[in-house]
């Protein structure tokens, strides 16, 4: 079922795989293979009109077919229909038809996947290195192909409960008294919170593991403040340290030789926000776990939650390029600056951002030999949250912790989740949201969700609005945006009443979410599926890139089009329609299988509960913490019997499998009326049967 | 039902209308009105959930509520739908509702439409000027108001009848022989051709009205070898005239004193491709005539056809912008470039193009007044295309040329058809002209499409295809694309028989397209029209974004997602549908009014056609010109009775109302079949009945 090829002789042990079967020799099915001196290129021919899915966080459909996509990690915030390549490097597919099977190229350098693109039934996958290792997974189902490369990299990060609530962040809440009044006037407002992210301001001078001193002075006072009041502060943490005597960072890295480097050995220096920087070796046991404890200068301050940012690593200039676009500059300037001469100038000076010339001249140390970066691109972010994390998980044992990096291969999913980086106020960017998330969820990234209002660009608030309403199921429900940008906390809106309602049906479907992602998880599932994983051999089903199965028991068609005020849904099997506008107004509207155009205003929200399926409910709060997680309101669309399984933990254990975190309820339907066991932890339990309550 | 209104003392007539009523006094109807020094800002609290419909070439939906849109012609080729200008300024708008009107601001200068962007049931229009006229206009029916809307503007510019074929184009055709080797694969690979689309390479380096010596030296051989197999060329002019010694256009401009001017008096400097140029100043009538005169140097080469580009105007960059960009490159090369010194100096480059700052410095002559071009910048691109149209005409009268332009604003619709600008290869771009063409049309620009397959990056063979699919009913159909993408020729691809018969698709349906499109010009009708122009009171029609009322007779609901093998379209009353993969390979369906999930394969395009309608077809052949537009197949969707009309001149004649070129065809059910009658120029005819021709 799983075969593992090698391919010449891998630099390192990416360790994206931590499970590996015995290599296989001999050739490798379904692929013709030749290899070159500039790499190896894999070609199969695929049935029409079959679908491909994965590649994690990359753009387009959740069917990849029919675009040329690249893993090479990048920071290029216009997610266009035409951006080859995000932040991460998920090198994970699964090829769909009668012959079925899934790929995964674990390379740490770029590998190119045309799937369609210039020839409509010609896959091409294209590795440049020519050391890497190679995986076909077979299996009986798209969900059993999945689980079976899931079990091989290991199991996902499971956040801490609170990282299920609400998160407000933004590029530039200048002070911890902006930070206290948009936590008091959320309170006010009657929003749910349960963390505010911090971005660069809070630090001093952009530097990682310091305070500013001057706008963040009480910053442990803050965080011991609004952790009284249940919510938590999550800072943001740069891959880049500042070049600047007496830092201490700066100091020690440069001290114990823990900076990657130039060719000629000196630490390399790119510039990135706080200017000229030097970066961690991430790829270094050594240099991982010096850089990780430093996180301690904040969980020591009560910080439970970091994001962290920048780690392709993202080079904004370095002096060759730099010297390079200046001498660009200086031969054309007296020119007569024609066309093509002013194409070279915008091209030199915007070329000077994240240059390959640049990662060519970069070098890691690896076992002894100076490796040059290009070459290991792919691992540094997933790195550097392993640094953090590896630190952190001493520092605060039996503790979860909230984690994000921008940039990942696969394995960093073991350590932390990944947001969706820096998406736009665009209504096609909620849509591409939802299209992410299985893509991820099929590389073990489940803790995931985008920029909710958009980053970049003005937010609306119906755009808002709508966006949120898909972020109820998002297991990382955080509003971001940019600093030169409208603001948009959700008591800024005329409509925030509206926000608020949204959220609470957030917070109430808390234990159906967070006991879901935790199976999955440990499952190896998926929390996010399309269709067509649930529903193999429905051909409709297989063409639905705007709905998604959401856990066991959900299946979710958010609306995502402005001004619309409705949306076509397709049911693959009968089930229950709940539409609600708040956590106390729901209506049950049971619905056939097949096509429906369904309306939805902007107030109402629309999810679908499958038959004989229930799901556990909570009374929201305004943070998780302050929330009763033993009451449960059992929502069953149950006609004969149904089951299901309650998970409630402390919210921060690790011991994932005790007995005591788990209810399973059974409940029978006789006379009409719903009978309900429970065994296990013992919940109060209140049950509402949809089947009996329509509106 | 027409009040106009004057503010201040306009500078200029725009003539953007034509047949103006009197001026009103008094305070404006609707609209709270507040002016000051830095313009006038107009008011109006708009109806929960009512559309606004309007503003011809903008970015989002047909219903422009929920964003913030600016009237300043520009040139930015990424259409996101963050962008709030494109190259047009059409500041015509319908606001829906139990209080419905039309609203025109007949500004050259920069308007600024919120349409509940800000708050979301306020529309803020603002214009910079203080001196403009501004109009309301009332009607029963959107419809209505569009027709009294373009009863003042005047009738729309008609092209003729081979401007409906497919029109080949690429930014890249480097020689004549290339142009002789791209028609020549069109034909032998069956593809019907009507003309090639010249862009920059054919012009002597870049100089408007003269023929690169090396590798077009012998264009009038080619005009002629071309024309006489039914394919025309359409080169491009572009707005910025060239400085160099010896070049007549220059000499002459400079010596009559027709270029805008700088503050100085001297003619204004800006860079475009040919390098520094100086601009035309199209404002001045003698201008015009001068400039309209030097098409007669291609038009004596048999050319008919032109598209006038670069002319909102697009100015590369300037002198003084070059100096200020240079001098802040010099300030901080030496400087440790932090962040904020980093985000100067990409500004300070990146924003030398299309710089406000130069817009202010130009000068133009109005009634001996020098005015700063920003006041009246929306009136270039018009009065360009104005330019050539007048002097075109004369050139040749009695003969319809094809004439398209990428900046306008309203008033040029009465010269020229416009493409749609520099879109991607985006599936969004698929739908988004779709959405352009209802606006576009409110304005009087019925001749228009988009660039099919997308100008900027690499398409494929499926987007091409549904694009295709799509552009069978724009009355501009051209496929055209930026030089440094892969080539989109129909011939160069494995599926090249589907794009064959699409196009096939396309000529069978030119009797009907052109008809209808005269017709819409004579009437002042949409051509496009949203189903709420159609079906109002219709609730779900008014939220409908991807279907569109074509003509009289037809709804169109193209594919526009990729991979999707269907599509849901709603009907708001019972219709025929035709599915067709070829002109002869067709399948009709009775269909219901409600909501559908409809089929339709890549190879597959679907349209439907009204109860108790018929559309006439023609056969279709290499190129119009060899088509036999008197052998007209009917096309009946006819229950009982059904008339319609068919209009066939030769396809240049300006005499639209000659009798001589209409039939008018009534058909009658008896006894299950079809009696047909018709009157005025006689056709032969062949009756499709697709009541009785199911498949």
């Amino acid at each position: 079922m799983m075969k593992r090829y090698i391919f010449g002789t891998p630099i390192l042990d990416t360790e994206s795989v931590i499970h590996k079967p015995e290599p296989q020799q001999g050739d490798i099915p379904y692929f013709g293979c030749e290899k070159g001196e500039t790499g190896v290129k894999f070609q199969y021919t695929m049935e029409k009109d079959k679908p491909v899915y994965g590649l994690g966080e990359n753009v387009r459909g959740i069917n990849k077919r029919g675009f040329r996509y690249v893993s090479f990690c990048g920071n290029s915030s216009m997610h266009t229909e035409s951006l080859e390549r995000m932040y991460c490097a998920h090198n994970f597919l699964i090829v769909d038809g009668e012959t079925r099977f899934g790929v995964f190229v674990d390379s740490p350098g770029r590998v190119v996947f045309d799937i369609g693109f210039v020839n409509p039934d010609e896959f091409i996958i294209t590795s440049e290195l020519t050391d890497f290792e190679f995986y076909i997974i077979e299996g009986n189902s798209l969900r059993e192909i999945v689980r079976s490369f899931r079990e091989i990299i290991g199991q996902s990060y499971i956040p801490p409960r609170w990282a299920f609530g609400y998160q407000q962040c933004r590029w530039g809440y200048e002070s911890s008294n902006e930070i206290r009044e948009v936590v008091a006037k959320m309170k006010e407002s009657g929003i749910p919170l349960d963390s505010v992210g911090l971005d660069l301001e809070y630090l001093d001078n952009y530097k990682d593991f310091t305070i500013n001193p001057k706008d963040y002075a009480d910053f442990a006072d803050l965080s011991k403040e609004l952790k009284e009041q249940g919510v938590r502060l999550v800072p943001i943490i740069d891959a880049g340290v500042k070049i600047e005597e007496g830092y201490n960072v700066y100091e020690e890295g440069v001290e114990k030789g823990y900076f990657f480097k130039d060719k000629d050995g000196n630490d390399f220096v790119g510039a990135v926000w706080p200017g000229r920087c030097h970066f961690p070796d991430f790829l270094r046991p050594e240099v991982r776990e010096w850089f990780g404890n430093h996180y301690k200068y904040l969980t020591d301050m009560g910080i439970e939650g970091f994001w962290n940012d920048m780690n392709e690593p993202t080079l904004f200039f370095t002096e060759r390029g730099l010297k390079e676009a200046m001498s660009v500059v200086d031969e054309l300037r007296d020119s007569q600056l024609d066309i093509p001469r002013r194409r070279r100038l915008l091209q030199a000076v915007n070329g000077m951002a994240n240059n390959l010339k640049d990662y060519q001249s970069i070098y890691h140390q690896i076992d002894g030999k100076m490796v040059s970066h290009d070459k290991v691109h792919n691992l540094y972010g997933y790195n550097m949250t392993r640094s953090a994390v590896e630190a952190v998980d001493k520092i605060l044992p039996n503790h979860r912790i909230l984690m994000t990096s921008r940039s990942s291969c696969v394995g960093m999913h073991r350590y932390a989740g990944t947001w969706q980086g820096d998406n736009y106020a665009w209504w096609s960017h909620i849509l591409f949201n939802l299209k992410l998330m299985p893509s991820l969820n099929m590389c073990g990234f489940l803790y995931t969700g985008a920029d909710l209002g958009g980053f970049h660009t003005d937010t609306s608030e119906d755009l808002l609005i709508r966006w949120l309403q898909l972020a109820v199921f998002t297991p990382l429900m955080r509003n971001h945006s940019a600093f030169n940008t409208r603001r948009q906390e959700p008591y800024l809106f005329q409509k925030k009443d509206i926000m608020r309602d949204v959220i609470r049906i957030r917070y109430m479907m808390i234990p159906y979410l967070y006991g879901e992602f935790v199976r999955c998880a440990l499952e190896s599932d998926m929390l996010f599926r399309p269709l067509a994983f649930d529903y193999e051999g429905d051909e409709v089903a297989a063409q639905i890139e705007d709905q998604m199965m959401v856990g066991d028991a959900l299946m979710i068609a958010p609306v995502y089009t402005q001004n619309a005020r409705g949306r076509y849904v397709y049911l693959p099997e009968d089930m229950m329609m709940v539409r609600l506008s708040s956590p106390e107004h729901r209506e049950y509207v049971q619905m056939e299988k097949g096509h429906h155009y369904i309306s939805a205003e902007l107030h109402e929200m629309i999810f679908f509960l499958r038959t004989e399926k229930m799901i556990p409910l909570a009374e929201p709060g305004l943070n998780t913490d302050s929330m009763d997680f033993d009451r449960i309101e059992l929502l069953c669309n149950v006609k004969e019997q149904g089951s299901c399984t309650v998970y409630v933990d402390d919210g921060f254990a690790r011991d994932y499998e005790n007995p005591a975190y788990y209810t399973t309820i059974q409940t029978v339907r006789k006379d009409g009326r719903l009978s309900v066991e429970q065994n296990g932890k013992k919940l109060s339990l209140v049950i509402t049967d949809c089947q009996n309550q329509k509106l």
